[in-house]
């Protein structure tokens, strides 16, 4: 009985840590927390509904991939009254890109709530991207597209996406948030050491310091690439009191 | 004054007309007419707003294309459960389709409504795709998603989209409609006649009667051809009451 007891408490404190960290992510409360869990399954874990079929993320990312374009193009749509048809779509495929998806999904931590049956560590980047998207198609099952908007909002665009920054207007993070720092009389400092990973290309981490506080942390295959992924983390991090003073 | 009157006299029963058909199309009253005016038309009419920004159809297509693309996501999703993220993309894109759209553009009557500079005969057959796509944008930022969604089930799910049919298991709609027609006692008639239009290519036209009603009627470059697109229509005619003695 002991032994039971000890399995049931241990996997309702899991379960405890991830609607907590849930709450944490999404800004609201769940109704259906099935959905969520059904997220962050990814499909080694093997489970099937009583109809047969696959319990995992696959299918919400189609619904959720849906869902945030819809309210991108929304959002752009209005905040760009000039911008033709062609403007609109590449802008779209910016904010949804992949390579940004994955960038969102690393910052939100969603890789530590997977659910898997192989080691984490074996997943590539995408694994960030793939659920971010599926989240949002839990959040749409559940609450509908009013609460999709809000999250994608609260999640993505507020945080994220800078049209000024989309039509690639800012070139260099890196020379940007020199630039600030010395505007605002503030010390910074790219710490950069040699990474030995397991990695068989050698990497390079770099981390981000304003202030003497570490601001973001970067790796990447070249110096130059690291500080510049750094600052532009760092950036992200910063950006409503950049654009500010730069504007 | 006379001409003035009678100017604006016709000015506001051609608006008159225009909205008496958009209610009809839409099945619900407009709030805001100013969108759906934009939504029809044409970039030829060459209008702007009092930033300099174009009056025109375009930027709703994006718009549009985006929430078509959502609802369809979403119904397909909650319809075949057992599809995975590859079936479901492949079924969407069947739906969303150009061909598919401009039939549904042009079934609508969409066409009637453009205001347009150029002479309407001029258009090839992507206009009423397009206009299609711009409506259901309006409908968005005049409504909202619940809107949007309810527009594309009553006039896109539910009459033309049957995933059997989607899942190509419906070879011929010509061998459909006979089985259907010799099961159910009742006439039918392929009417074929060479149309002499003014296409450089010389088209056959098919008027498909059943019980001596007139169903459907398609023009083709073959014979073949446009009995079967006339099938093809008078299947969605007859859709829910073949379906239900087919299945």
């Amino acid at each position: 009985m002991g032994i039971i007891r000890n399995i049931l408490n241990s996997r309702s404190k899991k379960d405890g840590d991830f609607y907590m960290r849930l709450e944490k992510v999404l800004g609201f409360k769940p109704k259906h927390r099935k959905y969520y869990k059904k997220a962050f399954t990814h499909r080694s874990v093997n489970k099937r509904d009583s109809q047969g079929n696959a319990i995992n993320y696959e299918r919400l990312e189609f619904l959720g991939d849906a869902m945030l374009s819809a309210v991108i193009s929304s959002h752009l749509f209005n905040e760009v009254p000039s911008g033709d048809e062609g403007y609109l779509t590449k802008m779209r495929s910016k904010v949804v890109s992949r390579e940004h998806l994955n960038e969102l999904g690393k910052d939100l931590g969603l890789l530590k709530m997977v659910f898997t049956k192989i080691p984490k560590n074996n997943f590539g980047e995408n694994i960030y991207g793939n659920v971010f998207e599926a989240l949002v198609g839990a959040i749409f099952l559940d609450r509908g597209y009013k609460y999709c908007e809000r999250f994608i909002y609260y999640r993505v665009i507020e945080p994220y996406v800078d049209i000024e920054r989309l039509e690639g207007k800012i070139i260099s993070y890196k020379s940007l948030l020199i630039e600030w720092c010395q505007k605002k009389k503030k010390s910074f400092k790219f710490e950069v050491y040699e990474d030995t990973g397991n990695d068989a290309l050698k990497h390079f981490a770099v981390k981000l310091h304003i202030d003497n506080k570490v601001i973001a942390k970067a790796r990447a295959t070249s110096k130059k690439k690291a500080e510049e992924k750094a600052a532009k983390r760092g950036y992200f991090v910063l950006q409503r009191e950049i654009t500010k003073s730069v504007k």
